[in-house]
């Protein structure tokens, strides 16, 4: 096989591209605050757009919000696709998802350069709304458009917290919500994700990438606990009924639990609500999530299972009323074993040492899943740090996944 | 001794004044929302002002806007004090303050009609800003005006949530912040507070009224755990510094301490704010109160040595930063014996059965506790309700405390 050598492609020219794609919605020094539909994030994807059309290839926006940029192939067929997304949390770091779209910019400019057209139509993506930093009941937007998931009724009613709805953002943005099932793609071969790790492990174990083996299974779970509010000072101990005490035995007792489990389970209480949430009143109801994680489908199971029996029986041994309510429920994925073996082979051939992992995170490869194999490659992260502006990623690093991303896609596309 | 039948105050009277009152600024069905200096506030002053004009009282208010009703004595000196605080919680019930405003007003009118000019002043007083519920650092404004605690600084410095400070807003309410000083009153030889009980103690023990042994230490502490904020699918639990575990395992410990301790011990975790509050993300710090009372002084000491020591070892073991700040620290006051056995002998008088309780709230007598002897009735609360809506006592238990706050009165002032 052939390599390509990423030192052609200039590692001034990408960091100068990181850069440049930060300075738009740049926000707490070195993050970026890009809500899909916003001015903000219309820019970034122009930009992409004039990048990509500047290496000579086709470029559309679907009706979506994605971005797409085409090489044709020779023999035609079903498209080999990389990329990820450029909209961020609120603030973001310049890397979650902006660095998997600009290394397949990259990449696929650098394989024209060289090899000019490929067999297979190669393309980059540059999906809406990935993160639903926005529209949180539109996460992975522009991916699950993409698989059929989404129709004209969704774009009607879901809504930022401001109240406007999806769809109208999108019409203002230049998008028509009624023409939102063809952004649904049947010809795609392959999905390829370049993204930051988003934790610690490739930093513990001293290496630029990881060959990604699958997404976990993701739930998140909103409960609420309710009792009695009653004066802080005047009610007695013995009468409460304090969701408060519930609400840390449930904490304390998942994250027990997942610690027992150890790697690659994990569970995350990250949001609570105390209502009134007064210093002297004992709550009436605490409403908070449990963001449970497991790739393996039997392990996830078990899981949460479990989690609702812990749940159950905290309640109501403490006399309170539980609500619960599934948000999010993303089942495992995993990734196609042959596209795996095509990004190890690059990876040898490169010389750049790789290892296994899950993926802990989410991603719109978890959707595209769904409809073509996928697989993924992790940058290594400094410090585990992701969802702020304190992400970073050397620059070393990245060039190592632009080189395996890039071998990868000439050994599927050429 | 004579005895003050107060079924000649008539019942329906008291029960027309609590909902007039009620209805100013009335709020959520039986509710009212009456925050100090507010329109409604004024106006619920003014409706208290007139009424004690009509009873034949001189009414003055005084810098601070605390109302105040007297009717001299014929020996003249220190005068003897009854009442409480008419501005609420957002929303509060109608019985939480106004009752013991009411419950002055009608016994002093009473004693007025039976028996004429008593031998030492008697003064009606209706405080300001008792909750804190307008300006958070101003809890007890009125009261501690009275017993010399505020200067012109504070009316300059302590703002409200829209950031206007109170001094403007007393200018704006007709009040001189620059004569605060003049609110201070060294004439007072006691002062009786009757209040609702806000809690269950009554209501358990089947008892219209209760006579206040003394009045809890309150101690509210701020508290900070800080860990690392990270991906919550993509950092594994065993490195992670989670703020919401310790957070889980201090509400934990602290309740289940009170708990221990048993009547009259309580703790109280109410209100929390998790940063950056996302289901997906390990927060970053949580931010809490720790609302911690006992009546007992040395008990109350070692309570929050024993919070102090927990919080330092939770926060060491799980590698978090700790800071802890003291925002309320009321000490512990006994009420005045010799007004104990007034009450006492006044209720045995009457033929209402009382019982003694600590109260876990803190009151105007609190403060007025530092310039001259104090003392409490409690009313029985339903339900035990209180800061709500819903509070309510029935007229018989009023009834009950106004016939014992007036024999009270009449042994002290006739």
């Amino acid at each position: 096989m052939n390599t390509i050598n990423i030192q052609k492609f200039d590692m001034q020219k990408i960091e100068q591209m990181i850069l440049t794609l930060g300075a738009i919605g740049a926000h707490s020094g070195t993050g970026v605050w890009r809500t899909a539909f916003s001015a903000e994030w219309v820019a970034a994807q122009e930009c992409i757009a004039e990048w990509s059309r500047d290496a000579g290839l086709d470029v559309r926006f679907d009706a979506a919000g994605n971005l797409w940029a085409r090489m044709d192939g020779t023999e035609g067929g079903k498209a080999i696709v990389s990329g990820s997304h450029i909209d961020s949390q609120c603030p973001g770091g310049r890397y979650d998802g902006a660095l998997g779209v600009l290394s397949a910019l990259v990449a696929i400019t650098a394989l024209k350069d060289a090899y000019g057209s490929p067999r297979k139509p190669l393309e980059l993506v540059s999906f809406c709304e990935e993160e639903g930093s926005r529209f949180p009941n539109a996460g992975f937007w522009g991916s699950r458009a993409v698989v059929g998931k989404i129709n004209l009724q969704d774009c009607n009613k879901i809504t930022d917290a401001s109240g406007e709805n999806i769809g109208a953002v999108m019409k203002a943005a230049g998008f028509d919500p009624g023409c939102i099932s063809e952004a649904e793609r049947k010809d795609i071969a392959a999905f390829i994700e370049l993204h930051i790790e988003q934790g610690p492990i490739l930093e513990d174990a001293e290496l630029p990438i990881a060959v990604v083996s699958g997404i976990t299974h993701i739930r998140q779970t909103k409960v609420t606990l309710t009792g009695d509010s009653n004066h802080a000072g005047a009610f007695p101990m013995d009468i409460r009924r304090d969701p408060m005490a519930g609400f840390a035995e449930v904490v304390t007792t998942v994250i027990n639990h997942a610690q027992k489990l150890g790697r690659p389970a994990v569970t995350t209480v990250g949001k609570c609500i105390s209502d009134p949430n007064g210093a002297a009143i004992i709550p009436r109801s605490v409403t908070f999530t449990i963001d449970a994680r497991h790739p393996d489908p039997a392990s996830a199971t078990l899981l949460y299972k479990t989690h609702e029996k812990m749940l159950v029986e905290i309640a109501a041994r403490r006399n309170l009323t539980l609500e619960t309510q599934v948000q999010i429920d993303l089942p495992a994925c995993l990734s196609d074993p042959s596209l795996v073996d095509a990004i190890d082979l690059s990876a040898r051939a490169a010389g750049v040492k790789t290892m296994k992992m899950a993926s802990g995170a989410g991603h719109d490869a978890q959707q595209m899943a769904t409809i073509c194999p996928i697989a993924m490659i992790f940058v290594r992260s400094e410090g585990g740090r992701s969802h702020t502006p304190e992400e970073f990623s050397a620059i070393e690093d990245i060039v190592a996944g632009v080189t395996v991303l890039a071998g990868t896609l000439y050994n599927l596309a050429y």
